[in-house]
């Protein structure tokens, strides 16, 4: 099924594997009038690119974007923006050894299963190199938003057992540690766990949290195309993300309507506001106007060089080692594709929004 | 937006509100050759039907489906098959004074911000009978997977800070008590707890969790259309869902490599098969061919007696108390539906994968 | 598959046979704050009603609408609307005989070859009661679009040889004649054609013209959702129609540049318009401010009395005369259906327009 | 909008303009395990390039393509195919001069009206170029086709007044020609006919005719995905397509239900079949098993060298006369074009169709 594409009026279309000719993406919907260059689109990339510390890998992928499409003296046409990133530095000997067997954790087995055989260099279409198409079409979306006043701020929350405190949030703290937390002092002691873990040729887990700020109130729909269903439908598209949470998340479970119910007020402004901000900005599947705060918990690097179980194509049961570049947490690298995801999203629910009401409609045509 | 369809080979349309005339679904995309009549669609919507016991709200709702199109001599005809249940019990006059003012927790602010006004009957649109549309056609597409091998067990796995134990898991509990639990003896204290929650006018969260049994290996995509992104989206469409997670879920993000890795083995009948499940039997987004597991964390009902803070739609800040005939929990009636909203998305995959081969494509048509 | 949906913002889903309990559709997408009652939805439907003249069946169809949902104090709400028409009148005993044979002209034989069998009551899903719930839609849209300055005069352009003038071309003509004819004399000598049909147990084709008033400019994409690639499709979704046309339709292909291209010019309103219109008001897939001119061919009633050859199920060649209530044309209950599916294409598009500029959306976001 | 995908489960992405940096598609749904190497597609490529002819623009296209991705082994895999041709050959300045005005019967003035401003060399993205994209995806969505044995006979049927009789219908001449005519007399009468319009700096229109066989019974769907509506949607979204037939196509409308109507009979090999084809292979949206004919109304080239009135961007009207290097005539090359538009639409319908019967679902997933 055509599966490689995301959205409804803003929507876009990836492609592209690992150690392939390239991998990109086509973003179609984007308003005319946008200033656009390459420059934008690099910064994006470069947030998501292994080798700038030692928790990465040590694969050095230049990653530089090329626009062919859809950008005319500077500006955005509104016809479809088509981004490239040719591979350069791929190493395809490193995996060929993983061709006749199925990694743990990985979806060597699932795509054999489903297209009976696959482009196995590399993990192909499911390395994380995917995700230069998400990344890239993320920064055309946040450029978009940023513009309307919605602004994204988005960073390693947790590594293992070590958790970004609320207490020390510092924004500022998040591009100054490899790890992009917000609390230098977490950073610090996440770095001694990931330290741990690769001395054990071990790796890990952690969550990404996003903060998305500046929003109207009432987008997103009431039924299924809530919202939230859309951002949880965006980040568990992300590889390896096993769990999704708005506001308060999973602790709702445990939770009380005298103490998960946030009270309306009136601010400052005059305006309608909530105290408390468990919801995490989102009610009844709509902007209630407050952030929207949203988070997806990572499962640990599959790829580890630490012996595992497993069986090969001919069906045999078997030891392996993953020898090969590997990051020994993808957290931080995953930080910028879930704010890709989220601002993709959102900026095609605000899209969508604008036919709500028959006064928008008779302003805007008459 | 067309915000009321979901699902794309097989997709279902629901409509209604509350207080309204009646509410319903068209189910479009049903292969022909289903057996169906409204005893099947019936003995799901009882699932959701309040009134059973004291732990939900003592409304009656007779909820009776008709079938309107779609079914021919007892069989789906591969047309729309348009499902509706018509009210008849609503009593209007317990809600009209929540027009006036913005209920904490609920939608009644957001459907206000985006539309301008709301049928504040009963909650209109954003009523939890809103899921009767989702379980009607939920029970279709329970019964075609049933008939390809397929079964679904959904339960309550915990209420507030209840939850079943996986030692004593007995799916013959599930409908023995009236919150659906596995597990006899949490029902027992989970009820009590309610109890608890009730004197003091208080409501209460859970969690629901499903387990998919029979799925074939392949099933997803590997990029937007994951099987665990549609699974996600579907289930957070659901009122009060505020997390989703795959197998270990957020538990993940404290994982390593080497403990949330799940071996692959050679099962008993030669078949590949995994020592562990912590992926919850989807990898790289498509079904691995273990058992699905997913579990869905669910806010206390907002609708509480205790005095709460809003404002009303004047712009003044007051008080409230909630009154009319409200569920402490809302959990075991969620059960239903998310299982209902899982089916359907399974549904659509399946369908959806039977084209991923040219072996296939060439076996069918020749 | 789910094939019984139409648009993408505004989004139309239909159910329904000609025998079974009722048809209908659901209206999801539609603004909230739209004054909707019945009576505005009924109006529509009596335009396609039978039994009005001596050349539609003779059929009752009382045909009235309910409205589910959707609509409160009198007003869209945003949700959406479910229209639907109980069936009173079926007499199923008149169709029995055509369970065993396949119609010429019909879809009685690829509704078997696909679905393995169906619902041969009245032509089940393939009746032209089929229609019912595009027209109650299109009163929506149609209601929309009147208040957004947009009109729609649609008429019998042509029945068999004859032709309605462009001369004595007087829209007031349409509403009083029963073949919703432009033109006085030719509705006289139509009518006289269908006489001369009838006796000789036969039916005639014809066509239906749409004119759209009132378009804004740039309505529409560039290019697969052209305006008129989305026309084309909504009126060839129409049963019995077999061509499309826009502008001067068919007839540019023995043109040349030099008397096919509308030259530019200046109004008097100082605004850019064209000399004339042989574009049928879209250009590059976009409305370019003229009068969109599009134009279906429909075929002759397949159901004749007249002795014709076929086959039945059991593989044998036999002949048939096929009794029951039939119109002998049908061009003129379908030009309410025409305008129907052009509106709905209509609203959709200028919905989707929206989002075209950023300077758009700052507008409306800021 | 996002308007520049086509198809649901076989979904196509295109992209790039005229003097862009290249133009490409992403071919999304494709199965796993096809054949495919660049001179599949650049076959295909050929048919669509200029300069072949004196009737074709003199410009040199090499337009060779390159897979970027989705092919490993010589194999699709399943995962998107990314198809890029790159521009070498486009003289911007030839076009400069058109930014400032509207050509008549070009896009010019509709893109400034949506968005504003236009990338106005060679036509940006409203180009013949555009076609591109769509002509390197009908390559694949053939070469699927043609292993299912469904064939494709394209030509063009008409130039002006000059039409291919059946009576001399040659399929091997249509390669033999470049006018692609199936009529050795025709081609030379119509070689006249565009000399004769050349040498007066004048164009032609034209018609395609496309015969598809070997397509089993069944395919398309009853109400808004009927077969025909997506062929008229695929073939009206080719630029300069004013018309769109399905058998007899316009005729019908002057044709009665004795004539119009094709008997069913049984063929030599027992099945179900027709005597005739007027219904063009399509009844009631799903196949019929006989050839599908369709047709294409194709206007003349806009760009013309004789002199004619339009009004520039500053709202002043004047006269132009458009240099550069142009087609006469564009049918011929749009040939290909409606082959591959085609293609695509039957691929996505035959894929569509694998879930119709509960017993197909049964034997593929038991």
């Amino acid at each position: 099924m055509a599966g490689s594409s995301f959205g409804n009026i803003f929507r876009i279309t990836t492609w592209g594997e690992s150690h392939g000719k390239g991998l990109g993406v086509v973003v179609d919907g984007c308003p005319a009038g946008l200033p656009l260059c390459e420059e934008d689109i690099q910064k994006f990339l470069n947030r998501r690119k292994p080798g700038q510390s030692k928790y990465t890998t040590p694969r050095k992928e230049d990653d530089a974007v090329e626009i062919l499409s859809g950008v005319f003296e500077g500006k955005t046409t509104g016809t479809p923006i088509s981004l490239a990133v040719y591979n350069r530095n791929q190493q395809s000997k490193d995996y060929s050894e993983i061709a006749s067997y199925y990694r743990p954790g990985h979806a060597d087995y699932t795509f054999d299963a489903k297209y009976g055989f696959r482009d196995y260099r590399g993990g192909g279409r499911s390395s994380g190199r995917e995700t230069i198409g998400r990344v890239a079409a993320g920064a055309v979306a946040v450029k978009i938003l940023n513009r309307l006043g919605i602004t994204f701020t988005t960073y390693t929350k947790s590594i293992g057992p070590v958790t970004a405190s609320k207490k020390n949030f510092d924004a500022a703290q998040i591009t100054k540690n490899p790890l992009y937390m917000p609390d230098a002092e977490a950073a610090e002691n996440a770095a001694a766990y990931l330290e741990a873990c690769m001395a054990e040729l071990n790796s890990s887990g952690g969550t990404v949290e996003c903060i998305i700020q500046g929003m109207p109130a009432g987008i997103g729909d009431p039924v299924f195309e809530k919202l939230n269903a859309n951002l949880a439908k965006a980040v568990m598209s992300i590889g390896a993300v096993k769990g999704f949470e708005i506001g308060d998340g999973c602790d709702v479970a445990k939770a009380t309507g005298r103490t998960n119910n946030d009270a309306f007020c009136i601010n400052t402004d005059g305006a309608v506001a909530k105290k408390t901000n468990h919801a995490g900005g989102i009610l009844g599947g709509m902007s209630d106007g407050s952030d929207i705060l949203l988070r997806a918990s990572i499962k640990p690097t599959p790829s580890i060089t630490a012996t595992q179980q497993t069986v090969n194509k001919s069906g045999e049961e078997i030891d392996i080692s993953i020898k090969g570049r590997h990051d020994p947490i993808i957290v931080p690298r995953a930080v910028v594709v879930v704010e890709s995801m989220a601002a993709i999203t959102i900026a095609d629910a605000l899209f969508a929004n604008m036919s709500a009401k028959m006064e928008h409609l008779e302003k805007f045509y008459k």
